[in-house]
């Protein structure tokens, strides 16, 4: 049998105790879930940052999945926690948009996660990854359907991010920066489907990112001399600036949210 | 059946090898043993730290968990090894204090381990994790009694840290900064306990730290104005120095070890 | 039944989500494998460095281990991927030098891994860790054999680094410093096996690193005074230099890839 698979992303680092904390009260209440790291470097309380990694992992693993999000500014206050279930996988965050992406593209149903006696029974102010989010994955992990975590709510009552999809207007496509990886690559939420939505062919666009303009998109690094800024289509399927042998995220010092367009040259 | 759990808690960081080919010896011999990472980021050295992290961390994995703690400044010297059974759950550590807290709550049976038919067959001077800690762990979570390993001590023999633990006078609590974590928060070794024992009531403590001065412990961080210096009651169940939306590590800049005083205000 | 090992060595660092995502893919595939890292902090490219760490890691795992290493500057480019089995493991990476020692040592059988039904149906041109390496040591782990992924070559057909190991003449050897660790220990390629070549002991011998020079290697840090320089053989089995309660690295300066040279006093 297939054991069930939880994924973490979060903003807790790994110098704390805190994941291995949260993996001991998972396998406390179903030692036969696999955890499995996405990422616990999401910039502090970056739900943008978080919605995006999640969109750009969930799809690489198995059916019936649970991916859980803790990166929760609101912690100890009203905020709510959600569970969602789609056709393959099930998600488990706080409801702050973190979700955004998965809700727009997918049907789900969804329920606002509030049956205490799913928790551990001390919650804490302050790390409700451990105390909530860890306990209700696992019951997830066993097979509990979500409709006993809580009420059941429409996804339109789900709180979700507009900006965090590119806006269109006379061709010209906006979107922005939201992370750089390990290799200076700065990497935008435009995809090629953007791209197509717009008509531009990606030979033909014309990128603009704070002074700097690149004209056309490649599919190869080698396209371009080395320490030549280029733009292509990452292996997240999104639109990354790069520089040939170099850090781009260095060279140009963009930041988290800055904006990028793209039009037709 | 459930899988033995083992946990990690070590200084030996996550960018050199040595952590994995702890698990690979692990797997070697018990390969149903599940290995959970605490972290590997204790302060090179750091003991204290280390008895803090296993202490706020042991509770919430399943029973009969082996928890491994490897930070040791004497190994290759005569320090022993020390494996512990509680009701509960196993620990093995350098004989070095890093169980303090752990010898201190609970009853316990305990050996200093040495034989060597247990360790690896070539024993390097400076990475017993690998050569010791691992397979002995690993035998352990094979259901191996711990009196196998080594002749049986009395708790009394073990080393322990009594400057771990706060000290009490006049109604005074001395403390001590055990760490900071990734939010900035400064984390005490004073616990909820210890107020208590002084009769001092969280909303009439006065927190001595450094220069600084704080009236009252706090149980939701907005009870102060952002960018003030607050107390809390933390999720480890300690008291936490931190800013409401800022980093009170930075602004204090305080070490490990650096006393605070809680009196009655 | 045994859980197939399936470890990773690559230079992705953990900020991102690729490890994550390679872990999601091969559970997709066989979700009895066991994924254990080594380390995924090899500086960015460094070819020797992860083909350093394999060697001092890959015999710590259980036999039949899938050894996977993705460290490779020709993503995207004509570099082949080469799949090698010995008496005991399996090993798969870009055919660009990492497996070099490996290769040396034992008797193999290798494959070039072509055969694109056993990749991801969608492959980029820069994350071949997720697209090839990821599903086909899933595959493998399954038990499939090499030869279904590609057309058998000869060891000598493969590509591997000279000079990753130390290099002989008139009784002098010179090796190289491969990386440094978390404690500030300059680790080289010299192992007592070199030493023993050359006829030169221990306590005879006379290192030369930039403008230091350390006469014979100490068996215990402790042998030397405090703040002062030695050598010795580390735990994982290659001469060190270090400075007891010290940082070696920081003082010396020396970067990967600087010379060591040992001779006799």
């Amino acid at each position: 049998m297939k054991a069930p698979v939880i994924t973490l992303i979060t903003d807790f680092g790994l110098s704390d105790e805190y994941v291995g904390v949260m993996k001991g009260v998972i396998a406390s209440i179903n030692p036969q879930a696999t955890v499995i790291d996405i990422t616990h470097h999401i910039s502090p309380q970056n739900i943008i940052q978080a919605a995006f990694i999640l969109w750009c992992s969930y799809q690489y693993f198995p059916k019936n999945t649970i991916h859980v999000v803790v990166v929760d500014p609101g912690v100890g206050s009203h905020r709510k926690i959600v569970a969602i279930k789609t056709n393959t996988y099930f998600f488990l965050s706080p409801d702050n948009g973190v979700l955004s992406f998965i809700i727009k593209k997918h049907d789900c149903s969804c329920v606002h996660v509030d049956r205490s006696e799913f928790f551990l029974s001390n919650i804490s102010h302050t790390f409700h990854g451990r105390d909530i989010f860890s306990p209700v994955a696992a019951h997830l992990s066993n097979s509990m359907d979500i409709y006993n975590f809580g009420q059941s709510v429409l996804p339109e009552q789900l709180i979700t991010i507009p900006q965090i999809t590119p806006s269109f207007e006379n061709n010209v496509i906006t979107g922005m920066v939201i992370m750089n990886d390990r290799f200076g690559n700065i990497i935008s939420n435009i995809s090629l489907n953007h791209l197509n939505q717009t008509g531009i062919k990606p030979e033909n666009a014309s990128i603009h990112i704070g002074n700097h303009h690149i004209s056309g998109i490649v599919s190869h690094y080698e396209q371009v001399r080395k320490g030549d800024l280029l733009a292509i289509l990452g292996s997240k399927g999104f639109l990354e600036i790069s520089i040939n042998c170099g850090n781009a995220c260095e060279a140009l010092s963009v930041q988290s949210g800055c904006k990028i367009f793209v039009l037709k040259s």
